[in-house]
């Protein structure tokens, strides 16, 4: 079996310097459009106007079109008669003076002194000449400028060229995109995948991006895995197209064969550029036709289109890339990154006690809710060995200043009810968001008390009083001004596959031989129930298989149960539900909100006690399934 | 004849308070739409995820998927063998984990022992369980939520809601907007208009803009002026439509009866609002679809687009309109201000001598290269009387800050091959621009005094030496280090109509009694050289009828004749030739730069010479005739 294991790993700026200046060598050509269809498109040359705006002298008011010098002289004791259509002429607004008329008198100015005749008016102070009149060329004189060249085109821009007497132009064309998905294990998203297929979204996420950026695209069917297919789908797309994106197939693995086809049929480039995500991208002309091998994983790909793509469409239209928001903020927490690679972080960003925050995105490349979840990202250099707690870090912003100003910050445990309250709270029309990050019940109140967290989910039980969460704020956050509300109360139990084939019911079971254990992360309160439970029946966590096997929500505990990766995992009834699998009770818990009191008074934190206290987010909640919220919204301790 | 004359004076924020929530008693429905066409889009509920993404665990690596306790022990001193296709697999990344396998061996760790059993495998080091494994739900777990309600859909949401296993989804609808054009003097812009006739140019900018904004557009034709008409149109646009709007005949004149009709068929919310431009907008509803008349002045109608149909729009997709940035500035002159509205005044800005300088663009409310021009806007409050001269003013950017930090401030002297020369700066490809505003020669030294503009464009004759430029230069800017660079020499002479019917062919002619003059303001060079002329012959300037007319530009002196509207101006050969009528050659004069030091040595000016030095810059000057390029971009004089 042939396997080639070899990337490059050139820097970014070289490999965009390379790649920009042997694509830049392929010019967009012009074609001429309809003005009325131009917005958004890019002048290729100059536009001159062909005609004045006004093109004759035009009334700027209704009234009376006269020549100013039959009115000299006038005034209230001796006013001038004129007569109409004679001297004197109705004129609307936007309408011809008739020739020898050079003002209008407004309407209002206009006095009738005979009945009889209707034809006879009176003006009693002078007109000046060429008052109330706009006259030839006011605005567009012809031969005139109305656009240089690689002007980006504006709703009003078609205006002043229709005024002008432009109604057809010539504009840089649409670059055309060819997108190609390649592998054997894809298939369209049409149906639910059979196992071991994958549905092909990145082809539709590269067209979706690359149109926004002025680019028309084509998709071929998927290609599987044969290099002669992909070798005739090639040849058929660099005819017809500007750029060709070549979706998965670009790292050097087993089926990895496209930097081969790319080698026979043009020049590979670069093939591994230095960054993460995004490393193993291939950058390649065929003839005078650019083509980028993405990535498989999408983020990866993703991030590859932005860095490489996007700088070419743009350049292609004369046009600069729209530049993102820049704002500084502090890391959350200690993050190592690579010195192979210039590494592109995706963060929560929030602003608590006017500090910035930022706190990285878990998951790989692999992971596309980092992007959907992701406030903005950062750029770690190549050099840097990772950012420390507390750290300034320059943040590229997805979102808007204002939008991260409105964002309610909320570090602590995961309940999926904390997404149907995002849902609401976005629903309630105030502007704000609840950004909830994951960090265990623990993690939670360490934030609360470093400052980096609006409110906390919590549910600890405190396992000498057996009350939830209140000892632990005491212990932790003595000096602190402190409010709990109640959320929910939840069913916490074992959740096991369906049908329950091994017969769990207890947490002795665990410890079975032939039960296969998925634990929750440490500082969990789930984790921490588990512990103080394991102590109180004396059994030895080691015997437990899978203890140390950890995973960072309750979804992604009974999605393992689910696919058969355990027997078991202790977590709360929605997400057995969720899941389809079984769930054996073992105790309701409460799950609070720890707020400290510069927030509860803010007014963020009143709009969110209102949709805690609705029926429609009660409701939302207790759809799921083994959530009780008749009591959510209570204050049930403060300190301070 | 009918003449209602009234309009009210209602404030902006009550104008749009009673619009909004009037318009908004409408919802927007939604509907199901492919997730494969959803990008821009907003959600109109949460969507949870169907499927789990990875939805079975699967290799994060090409390699070998194994069972890791069959691996346990295994090192390089003790190897462990396995057996392809019976206790290890070949897995490509993405692909499924063998039932029972939870870890995968990279490729490069595994070893042949024997030749002649290719099936045989070695491992020399221990796998971890779940080692290299996309476990189940990595990505996205099934039900949990991948967008909360009100989301504007982005690419990477696309791959993020395929990978859940959403192929459709729900949005909101795009609102309907309907376009009703009027006026019985408008014409389609196909050909050039008759006399008398406009181009009907605002249905078309609307339409750009709405889409912009997320609506979708249906055009009427144009409806000319009679009652039924255009109450028949619009009772078949409410019918289909979530917006009406009416362009022109919103004010209160002769024939804009489209307030009546209002009435008649609904309720007209407000008629007038105190907004320079914009005032005679028109806020009505019919049944429950809100219809905007809109004012038949291009930049009227534009601003109160933007001010009352943007939010609606945003806000039926529950959306915030983007914000634009906003900078300090300082006035370059004294605005004066009306107490009557809120003004809304288009604005260049420039950054010279590290200050941001506003100067307000000439023309009223039908100029619309106001708007093409501007560089944003400056909002004058109602209760304010205008602004100083110097008075920091806030600006809305229609362009980004980098644009702004790049452009290339020239003040002075109007000439088109400033135009020209814009153009080809923009071609050079370096991100500069060139802002030329005409306010005269004089006006343009001035600015070099104030520190307001990085050069000026000066053709001022001195009368006592002959000498073009350097002596006022050396009287108005003793102190300052300034460099005067040639640009062209220009034919001047009498701009006459097409024949000279009245034989025009000297300055004297000027005074004749049958010749009405058109002249050029004060301080431009052309009105200095017209009346050192003019004293030098003994020409009392109050024998020319017409001296008190002034127009600002070489092109406008020309249209003015070319219409009629006077017998000759003085200006130069390319408008007259631009505007197809006969020219006089009087004089060759010296059209110069003069540029401080300060931008002399810099990298924006030495690109502005690179073009001027440049042929394709001259050759396209000099086409236009009456120009001499061929001394351009010399260094004729310094001080300092």
């Amino acid at each position: 079996m042939e396997r080639k294991i070899y990337l490059s790993n050139t820097s970014l700026s070289r490999a965009r310097e390379i790649f920009l200046q042997a694509a830049l060598a392929r010019k967009m050509g012009d074609e001429e459009i309809a003005t009325v269809e131009a917005a958004g498109r890019v002048t290729s040359e100059p536009v001159f106007a062909r005609i004045s705006s006004p093109h004759y002298h035009a009334a700027a008011m209704d009234g009376v079109a006269v020549k100013a010098a039959d009115t000299f002289g006038a005034a209230p004791t001796s006013p001038r008669r004129l007569r109409l259509e004679d001297n004197a002429f109705y004129v609307d607004t936007g309408g011809m003076l008739p020739p020898g008329c050079d003002a209008v008198i407004m309407i209002e100015d206009i006095f009738y002194p005979d009945k009889e005749n209707p034809r006879e008016i009176e003006i009693r102070e002078p007109a000046t000449p060429w008052q109330h009149v706009r006259s030839i060329g006011e605005d567009i004189v012809a031969t005139e400028m109305i656009l240089p060249s690689y002007h980006l085109i504006r709703p009003f821009d078609i205006g002043a060229l229709i005024n002008g007497g432009i109604f057809t132009l010539k504009v840089f064309k649409k670059p055309r995109i060819a997108l190609i998905p390649t592998g054997s294990e894809l298939v369209e998203p049409v149906d639910l995948p059979e196992p071991g297929k994958i549905l092909e979204s990145n082809s539709y996420t590269f067209a979706a991006a690359v149109r926004d950026w002025g680019a028309e695209t084509t998709r071929f069917p998927i290609i599987k895995d044969d290099p002669a297919k992909l070798e005739a789908a090639l040849l058929k797309a660099v005819e017809k197209s500007d750029l060709v994106l070549i979706s998965a197939g670009s790292s050097a693995g087993r089926k990895d064969y496209t930097v081969s086809i790319l080698e026979k049929l043009g020049r590979v480039l670069v093939h591994g550029v230095a960054i993460k995500p995004g490393k193993p991208v291939i950058l390649a002309m065929i003839g005078s036709t650019p083509v980028v091998g993405l990535p498989g994983y999408p983020v990866a790909a993703y991030m590859a289109l932005e860095l490489f793509v996007m700088p070419l469409l743009y350049n292609w239209q004369k046009q600069t890339p729209p530049q993102r928001p820049i704002l500084e903020a502090f890391s959350s927490r200690r993050i190592i990154s690579s010195l192979k690679e210039e590494e592109f972080l995706r963060l929560k960003v929030g602003k608590v006690n006017n500090k910035l925050v930022a706190t990285p995105l878990p998951g790989g490349s692999g992971v596309t809710m980092s992007l959907v979840r992701a406030d903005g990202i950062t750029v770690i250099p190549q050099d840097k060995e990772g950012i420390e707690a507390g750290e300034a870090v320059s943040i590229e912003l997805w979102r808007t200043p204002a939008e991260i100003e409105n964002t309610i910050v909320c570090l602590g445990s995961h309940d999926l009810s904390l997404d149907i309250l995002n849902d609401h709270l976005q629903k309630q029309g105030l502007g704000y968001t609840l950004s909830s990050a994951h960090v265990g019940s623990m993690g939670g109140i360490i934030a609360i008390k470093r400052g980096e967290t609006h409110l906390a989910g919590v549910h600890l039980l405190d396992p000498e009083s057996g009350l939830y969460n209140i000892p632990y704020l005491r212990r932790y956050l003595p000096d602190m001004e402190i409010v709990l509300v109640h959320l929910a109360k939840r069913e916490l139990g074992l959740i096991v596959a369906k049908g329950n084939p091994l017969g769990i019911t207890r947490i002795e079971d665990l410890s079975r031989n032939d039960v296969v254990f998925v634990n929750r992360q440490k500082g969990a309160g789930t984790r921490i129930y588990l512990d103080f439970m394991l102590r109180g029946k004396g059994i030895d966590p080691a015997l437990i298989k899978g203890y140390e096997r950890e995973e960072y929500t309750h979804l992604a505990v009974a999605a393992s149960v689910a696919a058969g990766g355990a027997d078991a995992g202790l977590g709360i009834r929605a997400a057995a539900q969720a899941l389809n699998v079984d769930f054996i009770p073992l105790a309701w818990e409460s799950y609070d909100l720890a707020i400290p009191a510069f927030f509860y008074n803010s007014a963020q934190c009143k709009a969110l006690l209102t949709v805690i206290a609705s029926p429609s987010f009660r409701e939302g909640v207790e759809k799921m399934g083994g959530y009780d919220l008749r009591q959510s919204g209570k204050v049930i301790w403060r300190q301070g």
